[in-house]
């Protein structure tokens, strides 16, 4: 059924795509030149006059395009998503075309280059630095632009940007009304972005959104999904002693919190994957059949994903993409005691882990911190929010500190047959040349679930980075094939979506 | 009995005290003075031309004192171990004092001041700087010198040397022949002392060994000990995937080392201390009854350790020193993913936690390094001694590169009844005027083991650092009442030890 759906699209519009490669091939260093450039203004998520200089940067380019730019915010001193539109003249229907233009923290050890100073670099696994000014000929398909931010998002918003320039250069019209709506705080976990939705909906509101987050499939194939997972993370301290001791002396006597942190780490999760907190699985939506039938005709990524990652093992289900039907919770970090080899014969006074919930449908942050916390209690912890004072420590064996992140969001599905989720899989699939892959939803998390859910409007995923891209990682990178074949892809998106 | 035995002692010699209190009086500023000195010469243990420094430095101490001093070194760079040796005319006896001389490593966070820059403050919690020197009349006792090495051990050398200067200046001659063994590698685990003192056996052979490593009981009183506990140590890294991985997308599939290692350390030891390493306790001796009776008469220290430390329970035996009587395994430290409360939500790419067990009796480490192997392997651990490749990874789901420290120790315990023992308790015993305290033996370890083994001569350990000298950890120091006190009782070692 798949595949007559798809052809039934594919009769409709002339596909741009040639028009837009040869603009692209004459484009290259330019594009890329431009990207740079929007790379090296520096946007962790949570400097947020940094993320400010970004919505700055970043409307000027489309106001220079004849977009309408306006920022919006929650409210004072919070970071500004940027809402760009542009209205078509006869066109029945309005796109909103969201992406995120801040970037996760920098502070990871490993970068082989400065994260905001972008460097073009050979194929992987050499990433050798090359002078791409210097080049003559096409630039190699194969090299990654490495910088924060790379793939996730700013490729998006770089090949949005090139796609519109190449259409117009061709003289071909945007089908639809177009809106930009571009975010400003997704890697802080959109702690205000579902108010500045809400404040603003009849500004943003559209037909469809498009939703340019997250990687392609790791088949390199193009993939469209109709959601993703939600999402709520915290931080737990536990608490040893007041100073570090000699632990031949006290080892046997005082509680270590490097044991109480990875005993904790242990009662919420086993090494298999299973989250072990009584009731969590509960509240999770069954699989569809429809949803099912998708996810059996993924090709297989596996095998060659055990062998990229030097994984001798899978935990979960076997296949990537199944997991992403149940909640998953990721311990982010563990630490206690001394770092590298020289640790010190001490027991260490704290000791902290990291985690991150990923929600299915049917589950809320809310159930999920109430679960979890009464899981802890049971297990003897004395739940704090400040660092414990003398009184708290000695009148309690066992405390932990949990600090919930500020931002949080529950699962989107939209579904997979509705007419602007049919419309977008026919452009794509007439771009690339042949069925775009479905995913139900991905295992990533964003802030588009209360967007949607207030908009009413469906959703459609569609990510160009690759899939290794180290988003949320050391040496973030896109790989510039991706790019050039994401500008085609909104190209297409832009000029050709009918329904 | 112990009363009567240490009353029977009493009866002897005249003691120094008196006259050696006077001589300390008079020169606390010469005393913390040359003290400084020794502490601001670089001592980490695994820096060996520091160490060597060192070495000189106290050498050329011992020698402006008479002491005929020699560097034994078990081979070519390694760190060496000072022997200074000075006979008594007519003396039938010789007294061994062992310390160490080099330092922990000093990379902790939170030193309030440098490591090797001694600084003087004022009594705890407040530890203000203070200008000692500026100082009219007596200093406070409860001052305190931070440095590295304060405690642990520079402080036993520094109560020897001015002990040795009082009682020179007072014309008391000592009543044994006397031999000083500092070595240069305790804090590394001692991998070449034994082999070091195999090769100069008749050099550093004695009558009787009193160790000055190690802090005093929690209560102040002075405590004499009869051995110490073993040690062998590992660090175990584990192997998640090759590059650092989106959370949101691969966390329900690729393993986490964060969990992979929270997991390993759970399964050698639980949060109350035992060890669950199958057969580990089988080789452990049961404790005797005069053990048992001399750890029942320890004085209560545990309610106001409790308090000191901010710990609102303990693990193990409630009683400290009863601990002692079983192995450890402390677990130093655990590291994986990012530090802080910016963790990124990615899988890392590796995990790594350190380990170190105190051995009991009957213990040994070879033996304690099977049954841990034998049983990471049971538990589906591959175990590795390099970074595995490619190939290793694919082949085993479950890989732990295990690395033993170099240094390791069996435990010792000499006789509490000898007849040197008893005379180093009825010198003690008269210096302070209480019956000192007996501990079967410490908790902590040292290089002594082996070395009691081969000279087949008895030890008493005799320390005098404050309890919380903060010894392994950032901001050791040493109480100036401590070094006052530790030095009357080395003169009275000195001047009146008789059997």
């Amino acid at each position: 059924m798949t595949a007559v759906l798809l052809m039934a699209g594919t009769a409709g519009a002339a596909s741009p795509t040639g028009a837009v490669r040869a603009w692209r091939q004459a484009h290259e260093k330019e594009i890329v030149s431009d990207f740079a450039a929007m790379l090296a203004v520096p946007n962790v998520a949570t400097t947020v006059p940094d993320v400010e200089k970004n919505a700055a940067y970043i409307s000027a380019l489309l106001q220079k395009r004849g977009f309408k730019t306006q920022l919006l915010t929650a409210e004072p001193r919070t970071p500004p998503s940027i809402l760009a539109a542009l209205k078509t003249p006869g066109a029945k229907r309005t796109v909103v075309f969201y992406a995120h233009y801040d970037g996760q923290p920098i502070g990871q050890k490993g970068w082989i280059s400065t994260p905001f100073e972008p460097s073009m670099r050979t194929a992987l696994p050499e990433a050798r630095p090359v002078d791409w000014k210097a080049a003559t000929g096409p630039l190699d398909p194969d090299w990654r632009l490495f910088a924060r931010s790379a793939g996730d998002d700013k490729g998006t918003i770089q090949a949005f940007i090139s796609a519109f320039d190449a259409l117009k250069a061709a003289g071909i019209k945007p089908s639809v009304n177009i809106k930009l709506l571009y975010e400003g705080e997704e890697e802080q976990g959109s702690p205000h972005f579902a108010r500045l939705v809400a404040k603003n909906l009849e500004l943003v509101r559209g037909d469809l959104l498009i939703m340019g987050d997250g990687p392609m499939h790791q088949s390199g194939k193009q993939e469209i999904n109709f959601g993703n997972r939600g999402i709520t993370g915290f931080t737990a301290t536990v608490y040893g002693p007041l100073k570090p001791l000699h632990d031949g002396h006290y080892g046997s006597w005082a509680p270590s919190p490097t044991v109480m942190i990875a005993s904790l780490v242990m009662s919420l999760r086993d090494d298999e994957g299973r989250i072990l907190i009584p009731g969590f699985y509960d509240d999770v939506a069954p699989v569809s059949a429809a949803d099912k039938t998708a996810l059996a005709a993924l090709p297989d990524v596996e095998t060659g994903l055990k062998r990229a990652m030097g994984l001798g093992r899978n935990i979960g289900p076997p296949r990537l993409a199944d997991g992403y039907m149940a909640p998953t919770l990721n311990v982010r970090a563990i630490h206690a005691g001394d770092e590298g080899p020289n640790a010190a014969n001490a027991i260490a006074t704290e000791g902290e882990a990291s985690f991150d919930f990923r929600l299915a449908p049917g589950e809320t942050p809310a159930r999920v911190r109430e679960l979890t916390e009464a899981h802890l209690t049971r297990q003897g912890w004395f739940i704090v929010r400040d660092a414990p004072d003398l009184a708290t420590r000695l009148a309690h064996p066992k405390i932990a500190r949990i600090i919930w992140d500020a931002g949080s969001s529950v699962a989107t599905e939209s579904a997979m047959d509705g007419p602007g989720a049919k419309a977008v899989a026919a452009s794509i699939s007439r771009t690339v040349g042949y069925p775009v892959l479905r995913l139900p939803f991905m295992g990533a998390s964003s802030g588009m679930a209360e967007i949607v859910n207030q908009m009413k409007a469906p959703m459609v995923g569609v990510a160009i980075a690759n899939y290794d891209d180290n988003q949320h990682a050391q040496n973030e990178n896109l790989r510039l094939g991706n790019l050039w074949d994401g500008i085609e892809v909104y190209a297409g998106l832009i000029a050709d979506l009918n329904w």
